[in-house]
């Protein structure tokens, strides 16, 4: 049996889904999450705006011993997917420890730019 | 009632606002706060240079359950903006914990490139 | 004599070896370590996947005093190596305390893009 | 009297110069540090290597209340600087406490790359 890994919250301050895509490649963002236990992991998912109230409850898994990198593009609530081309924020709450990292290819220009940090373990 | 999280005292060493803009994105740096209590944030931001006083005493508000992707060009000191091609440092203080991140777009080239990094969280 | 510094055990959920390269430049990963002690130090790296078994037991030295950049495009089990365009994460663990930082170049463009982060310690 | 902050011993594995830039801007990284204090910080540099011994005893000051943005390229020991197009590690210890952030501009192409990472703090 492996235990769980890491951290149960992690934030990200700085989410962006770009507008658009041109050249090889598609715009897009990354939250990749690492469950190294022997129990799936249940994320609770929570984005955050500038100027509207925040989207909650948004669930997904992390199966054991398997990593996650989930597109923000595929993430939605009551069918609502977030935005694209505004500032937002991301909070990740996990029932056991996962490590989560967040990393955006913007691909605006046919020549693409890369980003990526490790959120922020609160607790 | 949420209450706050992250911590009040952040740094980020590496700023500097690009000279120069080309292609179809502008040069802009972000400061992204996110606030998940259910109070406002009252952010203090001092600026710090190579060969110059810092700037003191910016203040910006970030609401509760809110983020704000504050743009450096936006921030002024008794109306004297951050200088542009220079490099500086940025020190943020809130009233009640937040999680900060801080990034970069250079778009000096019509190609862009990216950077960000999580802040240090002193307290 | 000089300790070891940093942590035994650190992880990094974005991992991604890109499928071409256009330009100068090769499109790579590196898992760079830094060994400030005056021992060796053993590292045990565990590759994990969203869609099959992990990768475990891969065994790589860091001399004393010496930091080593590992090409992730290097690592094999049983003369497997880490398969291209598909998402991992990775685990290091190690006998001494040592630093992990990983990078990505990713010149699927002529234009190359970069990231990197510093891996998550976990203890 | 402003007191120091952050941490006195820091390290970022990857250290790399590129040999060559092209187009508008030219390659470089900067060890960022922050002396919040109102005493100037000494720092002490070491360089680490995949195949050769350590350059050690690199001395530069940060002064009180001020940031400076260190070339690495402008670091040298015994008049000979860090060579370029080879893969090192950075160690920075200082008197005071301080914070370091690293950042590279790679202009290999003429679209330029970015990458930072906040140092890694040993204590």
């Amino acid at each position: 049996m492996h235990k769980g890994t890491g951290a149960t919250h992690w934030i990200i301050p700085d989410g962006y889904i770009p507008e658009k895509s041109s050249g090889e490649l598609t715009s897009h963002e990354s939250i990749c999450v690492l469950n190294c236990s022997s129990e799936d992991a249940q994320l609770i998912i929570t984005i955050f705006f500038e100027d509207r109230e925040p989207m909650e409850d948004i669930f997904v898994i992390v199966p054991a011993r398997r990593t996650n990198h989930i597109r923000t593009s595929s993430l939605a609530k009551d069918g609502v997917p977030i935005p694209v081309g505004v500032p937002y924020a991301i909070e990740v709450r996990s029932d056991i420890p996962v490590i989560v990292q967040y990393s955006r290819l913007d691909a605006t220009q046919p020549a693409n730019a890369l980003m990526s940090v490790v959120a922020y373990p609160v607790s």
